[in-house]
């Protein structure tokens, strides 16, 4: 199994988090965005919307979409349970995360900490509503110890790889004590691989 | 079961035509938008990220996001087959939709359509984005019948919601003629039923 992706990147990361955590062996093929990789004809075929990760099966069968890669690697693991109604759940938190969180939390700490563009109009238009992402997770783990499900599931793989490193778009994180809270548990899950 | 939904939005949508095409019964309760009634307490208790759809189970559970309750719904149907990589394909361009289609393309309809915005910058800004993600579409078509599957499937209800009414946000559709084909064959699914 290869993994194609961008080290720095969140969306990269859940992948690589997921298989360390699963125990799974896997072969990195870093990936420069920056000097167009992934728009080459050649990735293209591997991925035709262009982006990272992209998890290529010994098959030689192609998958791309987080998300998607981190419920094609759980299925039958711990980290995706076998209840429909878990599972769905899990799935609306990872939803959440692509539609909600990610566009505002991943792209300010693209612009501040990847791009250098501190003073992007986009910085302050993405603030509220990350902090709205932020404050709905943080509300959520006030009574809960995970998302989706009572044992970490994909759904805190995937919402942890951005929250966990919002301070570098500056998101203030110590205004959400759960998310603090959780972030340790997450932390906590034997084979742990931090993202730098 | 009960759906909160709002008629004229296409995540509503899906909900209701994969009920129709899964031959389920349902209760639609009809939920106004634009006078926050998405936003109350009464709601947000359903729904914390208020937004709809909202799908209310028997059990009084609430599920949210429009692919999660496709999820939810086509488990165990021919919308959703068993095989673990077309299922991951299947979310594959569901993620797709949320991420790199729905924003552009539902958003331009909105401006243009519903809230008559139609010199809002955001439209020309979302009009090359939306492009791409049909031009991904129609090539994807170009040598397959339908998304992640050979049959329908809930990729097909996810992307078709806002795809066959890509031309009220000014979307030329006549140009992408495998997306003109295939949303012939969507409406073609026994118990098809249009969005208006």
């Amino acid at each position: 199994m290869k993994v194609y992706g961008t080290s720095v990147s969140g969306n990269c990361y859940k992948v690589k988090l997921l298989l360390h955590v699963l125990k799974k062996p896997y072969e990195w093929i870093e990936i420069n965005i920056r000097n167009g990789e992934t728009k080459t004809q050649e990735f293209l075929v591997k991925n035709p919307v262009g982006k990272v990760p992209v998890l290529e099966l010994d098959s030689g069968e192609f998958l791309s979409e987080s998300n998607a890669i981190l419920y094609f690697l759980a299925n039958g693991t711990s980290f995706f349970p076998n209840e429909l109604l878990i599972q769905s759940r899990i799935l609306q938190w990872m939803f959440f995360e692509q539609y909600s969180h990610e566009p505002y939390i991943a792209v300010n700490r693209s612009l501040i900490r990847l791009q250098n563009k501190k003073d992007d109009p986009r910085i302050s238009a993405n603030l509220p509503k990350g902090l709205d992402a932020l404050r709905i997770m943080d509300d959520h783990l006030a009574k809960n110890g995970f998302f989706g499900s009572e044992e970490p599931s994909i759904a805190d793989i995937s919402l942890f790889a951005y929250t966990h490193v919002a301070e570098e778009g500056h998101f203030p994180l110590n205004d959400f004590p759960n998310i603090i809270s959780w972030i340790k548990r997450v932390k906590e899950i034997p084979d742990f691989i931090p993202i730098y």
